[in-house]
C-alpha cells in the first residue's frame, strides 16, 4: 500500500491518483484522508504533491516519499530534518519541455522580439542590426538535469553557451564555471542569463544588486527556476540600467499580485509559471518505475540531500 | 572587369563594393556610373543589387549577372526576357539564418507567447494548456534551400513537420506534398503555416480566401517570403475567423505604410523585413567563388529560369 499525500485542489489530486493507478496497477494507492489508523501505522511509502507536513508526521513507519515534482524546496523547508528520504522527480520529458522553453525565450531575446513589438506599437519600421547566434553568449545558472538539457539544446541551435554550478562540472562544448569567482566570470560573459538553479539557502537572493551589476550592457534575463532567487528590488533597478529585458515565469508570491510592478513593466515579460508544466502521465511512469525498482531490489532511488536542499 | 549595378542607397553600395573587392582581390569591380563607354561596350559580367534595368540594357555584351540577393522576382519582372543569364545568391549562411527565424517565430506561436502577452496586458495569471512539439503540426510552403533548412531545423527541435512544393520532393522525416490537391491537404494539417515560397505569377495571392479557409481552428501563419503571396484583405478576414495570429515580415509595399491596419492589429506581429538579412561578407565570398569557377572553367552557375521566375 502506498499513501498519496497532497494539498493540491481536489480535481488535481484525483487526476494524479488515477494516472498513478494506471501506471502501477500492481500497487494499491490510498489517499491520506482514506487511510485507516492501522494503515497509517504501517505505511512505509508515500507519493506526494505538496504534502501537509502534519500528514507525513502521522505516518511513523515512513521510509521514503516520492514527489511528483522536481522542485521540493517547500517540503524540505517545512519538514526540517525528516526521518524518511525524499525522492524528487527526475523526468527526461520535463527536461525536454524545459529546454524547449529556454530555447523559445532565448530566441525571443536573441531576435529582439521585445524591441520589435515596441516598435510595432509605435508603427515604426526599423530593422535592427542582426547578431549571429554564434556571437550571442548565453550563461546558464544551474547544471542539473534541466540546466544540462537546456545548455545542449542551445548549443545545438548555434549559441555560444556557458554554464555555472555550485560544484565543478564538465559538459562537452560548454565552458563550465563554478564557485563564487566563477559566478562573477559567467555573469560578465552572459548576454542572456538563464536561471535554472534549485532554491536553497545559498541561492535565495543570489541575483541581487551586486551580481546583476556584473552583467554586460543590454543583457537580458530568464528566470524559470524559483522567484526568490532574484531580489525583485534589485532587478527593477537593473532594468533601468544595463538590463534590457527580463522574462519571468516564477515569483516569490504566485499568482503574482495584481498590483506588482512587473505586470505592466515595459521591459518584463510575465508568465504564469508555465515554462515546463509537469506532465502527469509521463511523471507517473517514472514514479512507477522507481517504485518497482524498490519493490524488486529494496533500493530507495537517490534522495534529496536535506543539508543542501535538492 | 566586373560592373557593379545597383539602385541601393550610396552607403550600402559602397559597403557592397568594398566587401566584394576584399572577397576577390584578383578582379576589378567598377560601379556602373564610373564605367567608360569602352568598358560598357565590352562588359560581360555584372554583380547586381536591385539594378536599374536601363543600366543593364546599356551593357550589350553582358553574358550573365550575379545577384547578391536570393530574391530576384523584381529584376525578372522588370527585365522581361533578358539576353543574359541571372544567377541568384544561394547562401548556406542565409539558409541557417532563415531557419533560425522560422524556429524562433514558430516557438513564439507554439508557446502562445502572443496570448500570454495579451494576458499580461490585463494583469491576468492564467496557465494555458501545454501542447507538446510532437503534437504541433507545422506546414512549410516552399521546399527550396530556405524551406528545406527550416523544415530540418523544426524537425530537429521536435515538431511534426510537413512541406509543400510545386514539384514532388523528398525530405527525410518530412511528409512532402505537391500540386494543387497537395496544397489543400497541407493547409488542412497546418497548425502553424510557414510561407517560404518564391514570388511568381503562380504564387501571387496564393494565400487567399479559399486557401486560408482550409486552415484548422486557431491556426497561425508566418510569412517570411514575399508580401504579395498573401491577399491582405483575405488575411484580415481570416484573422476574425479561425486564424489566431499572423507573423508578417514582408509586405506588398515596404516599408509598410503608417496607416496600414496590420500595424495596430492585436493578432498580427509586424516585422520590418528582418527574418534573414543578407550578410554582405558571407554573400561576397559566395559570389567570388562562383566568379572564380567561371573564370577557370567558363561555366556560368545555375541560372534563374525566366519562365518560372526563380
Amino acid at each position: 500500500m502506498i499513501a498519496f499525500v497532497s494539498r493540491a485542489p481536489q480535481a488535481e489530486q484525483e487526476h494524479w491518483m488515477s494516472t498513478l493507478a494506471c501506471a502501477m496497477p500492481e500497487e494499491t494507492i490510498v489517499s491520506f484522508d482514506d487511510l485507516s489508523d492501522a494503515q497509517k501505522n504501517t505505511c512505509e511509502l508515500a507519493i506526494v504533491a505538496n504534502p501537509d507536513p502534519l500528514a507525513l508526521q502521522a505516518l511513523p513507519q515512513l521510509k521514503w516519499v516520492h514527489s511528483v515534482w522536481a522542485g521540493v524546496e517547500r517540503m524540505v523547508m517545512e519538514l526540517g530534518k525528516p526521518s524518511f528520504s525524499i525522492v524528487r522527480l527526475v523526468d527526461p520529458e520535463l527536461a525536454k519541455t524545459m529546454s524547449e522553453a529556454v530555447l523559445a525565450w532565448s530566441l525571443f531575446l536573441h531576435r529582439e522580439m521585445f524591441a520589435y513589438q515596441q516598435q510595432q506599437a509605435n508603427s515604426e519600421w526599423l530593422p535592427r542590426p542582426m547578431v549571429r547566434a554564434k556571437d550571442r553568449r548565453i550563461g546558464i545558472l544551474g547544471l542539473g538535469e534541466l540546466g544540462k538539457a537546456s545548455a545542449m539544446r542551445l548549443k545545438e541551435n548555434g549559441f555560444d553557451v556557458r554554464g555555472w554550478s555550485r560544484n565543478p562540472k564538465e559538459l562537452q562544448g560548454i565552458s563550465c564555471f563554478d564557485g563564487e569567482k566563477g559566478l562573477y566570470e559567467l555573469l560578465q560573459q552572459s548576454d542572456i542569463l538563464v536561471c535554472l538553479l534549485p532554491l536553497t539557502k545559498q541561492t535565495t537572493g543570489l541575483l541581487n544588486q551586486a551580481t546583476l551589476a556584473c552583467l554586460p550592457e543590454r543583457a537580458t534575463i530568464i528566470n524559470f527556476a524559483r522567484g526568490a532567487i532574484i531580489d525583485d528590488v534589485s532587478l527593477l533597478t537593473a532594468l533601468d540600467q544595463q538590463v534590457a529585458h527580463a522574462v519571468l515565469d516564477v515569483f516569490s508570491q504566485e499568482p503574482l499580485p495584481k498590483d506588482h510592478p512587473y505586470w505592466q513593466h515595459p521591459r518584463v515579460s510575465v508568465l504564469p509559471h508555465i515554462s515546463a508544466p509537469t506532465h502527469p502521465e509521463s511523471a507517473s511512469q517514472i514514479v512507477a518505475a522507481n517504485i518497482r525498482g524498490y519493490r524488486e531490489k529494496g533500493e530507495i532511488p537517490p534522495a534529496v540531500d536535506i543539508e543542501i536542499g535538492y
